[in-house]
């Protein structure tokens, strides 16, 4: 029996492809540092998880396909707070992230038409548009300038009669960059000027540091028949099992069209929402605390990845991955090395290749994304192993 | 800002069309029996709800993008139970039912394929095929008949070069019908001859009444790599806000496939996924009470309805649904003036024109669905106010 192309064509995750090799080095006794995914280990809130034990209603039903109004009203606050003032109909909750930019990419494209997206970029962003049956064009930003925007021009090339949108991500992953208001405003301008959407990926907006401030595409005036913001609590409150996120544009129309897309699949999960909704009455020292913890576990791998010769790093300044550039020829050879034939005292470390987070081919074979979402401790001691692996590595290739 | 044509052709939901009336009837004081929507009353199984309340992780994590382990294993020992003889790999869980139905059209069909489906059916259908860019290409099915699936050859008629599978609801919704194993050998033997997947959706499997056994496409021998099973919890247990269904086929291809598209989205939510797990152990009184007492309900709406001169109305058997042609020219129409200009001592019903329902135009505009998902006390109430307002409304169109 014969599947549809695009079921032969949908890439498999690059990130879980390396996962039998750790299998591997665990059943023959290494312990591994894992680094190479973005599953936080900072404890979900305790208001969050009390809305679980307290949760009395005695038939789980179906919300609104919009999702609850409780949640809605909440996160009108939450936003409020980011310096976006919404209505409750500028929101839709989303079953995660994904399905937020699942439902953007339906919404501003039609078949074959093009989504801009700077490269490297999350993975995951290839299956949404598989799904979507849309196009991805990657524009190529580089570890040298710390994935900083490429020029207007640059930009501009890459635009054509299909293209329909520019998505970003923002502080970004893989690559921790945050983008200035100037970068973004000359986004927002080629976007006015080519009537494009823009596309907002900013689940990651709280984790910036140093001076650091998030920009929000929300955040430019007169811009709002363009801007869609597509978010997700599953990083900021370290609850990426609960999939809860959401979509939000001040374009009427839009938001009418999407509702309809979430009217087809009824709803997000219930409870989830309502736990969702506790995470948004945290003290700000909730956040804070959560910054400043990753912002010491970001210097830590930074200042380790300096000590390397020839490695080309800038200090990344959100979410929390750090991409590097390696005096290596292939990332994922290093890496299934690491986990077949090197060891310190029983431990190894896993990070992720980014050759996968490239469209374009051949792009990053040397570069790899490390998440710092370990604590210090163990951090500190899987840089270390991933240092003293990547010398030996390189005198053994040296041979 | 143009949107996507997919954006502007996706259908809005029929079901939630009239819902502005019955805002506005609760707003002019009258209590409204809703029979027009799916959300049954029957309590959540405690077993299902203590799971949350006794959540102890301290990290809401990702689980796997095929579901957590010990769920797939539960759904193993389910479907065993089912007559149904399956592996965890055979097996992917999924954001509810209507995640399964996504990822099935996406893999069995290309952009613009056309998937055959009996009318009337479930109207979530048309989103889902928007989203997967599939055409559905419907089969009408009759009142008169009970709805049955027609002969072989008006089947085989509806079959042309794009069409990749037939998608079947067993038991039915909106129709109440149960396909007895004749039926569906049929189907069988017409997918075999012509190279097409079955997807069938059973998500009322446990809910069919007097001497109905239910067929599973799981059943069939020999047709293992055709046969595509979607499935949710969200009836069978009330459970419909926890968002928990799963796809189920023994094409490894076709299962490596939704896999990736699954990794994709990368899980469903977890906590909700350990809540269903709990619900595979209840004791087998726990579905025989619900169905005895859905039955019951079925007979008390049945013999209602065959009190009506000139209705036509097969005895369904399965499901919680009723699907009745009425001797008025306008079920929307009927439906409004119930709602705006009915009521008794204050309370009116709602139920769901089925016109939305069917793909061809002007098909059903007769005919209406009730839900039977209110305890007997308030059922027997509600359709005393439906006849009485259906008597009313016939003498005022006479006039």
């Amino acid at each position: 029996m014969e599947l549809a192309k695009r079921a032969v064509e949908i890439q498999a995750s690059p990130i879980r492809k390396l996962m039998p090799y750790a299998v591997q080095a665990k059943k023959n006794g290494l312990k591994v540092y894992h680094l190479n995914i973005g599953q936080p280990d900072i404890e979900t809130p305790e208001a969050m998880l009390k809305v679980y034990h307290e949760y009395s209603e005695k038939v789980l039903a179906y919300g609104p396909s919009q999702g609850l109004d409780v949640y809605r009203q909440g996160l009108v606050d939450y936003y409020a707070r980011q310096r976006i003032n919404l209505k409750e109909n500028e929101i839709i909750v989303t079953t995660a992230g994904s399905e937020a930019i699942i439902f953007a990419m339906m919404v501003v494209a039609n078949q074959d038409d093009e989504v801009i997206v700077p490269e490297p970029f999350y993975t995951n962003y290839n299956g949404f548009a598989t799904m979507a049956s849309v196009k991805l064009r990657p524009l190529t930003t580089y570890a040298e300038t710390g994935f900083a925007l490429p020029e207007n021009a640059e930009i501009e090339k890459a635009i054509g009669p299909k293209t329909r949108a520019i998505l970003l991500c923002n502080p970004g992953n893989p690559t921790g960059t945050v983008y200035s208001r100037d970068e973004l405003a000359r986004v927002v301008e080629i976007a006015k000027k080519h009537k494009l959407y823009v596309l907002s990926d900013e689940v990651y907006r709280e984790f910036v540091y140093d001076d650091a401030v998030h920009t929000s595409i929300m955040h430019f005036e007169g811009f709002e028949e363009q801007a869609i913001l597509v978010d997700s609590i599953s990083k900021r409150y370290s609850a990426c099992g609960a999939r809860i996120g959401c979509i939000v544009s001040k374009n009427k129309a839009l938001m009418e069209a999407v509702l309809k897309f979430a009217q087809a699949r009824l709803c997000p999960p219930t409870i989830d929402q309502l736990a969702a909704n506790a995470c948004i009455y945290l003290p700000d020292k909730y956040i804070q605390d959560i910054r400043t913890e990753y912002q010491k576990r970001r210097d830590l791998v930074y200042n380790e990845l300096l000590k390397i010769p020839n490695v080309i790093c800038r200090k990344p300044q959100g979410a929390f991955y750090i991409c590097v550039k390696l005096p290596i020829e292939d990332a994922e050879d290093f890496m299934i090395w690491l986990l077949k034939d090197f060891n310190i005292d029983g431990e190894t470390v896993m990070t992720a290749p980014a050759e996968g987070f490239y469209a374009t081919s051949g792009m990053g074979r040397n570069e790899l994304r490390i998440a710092y979402i370990l604590n210090e401790q163990d951090l500190s001691k899987a840089m270390k192993i991933f240092r003293a692996g990547l010398d030996k590595y390189l005198s053994l290739k040296a041979k």
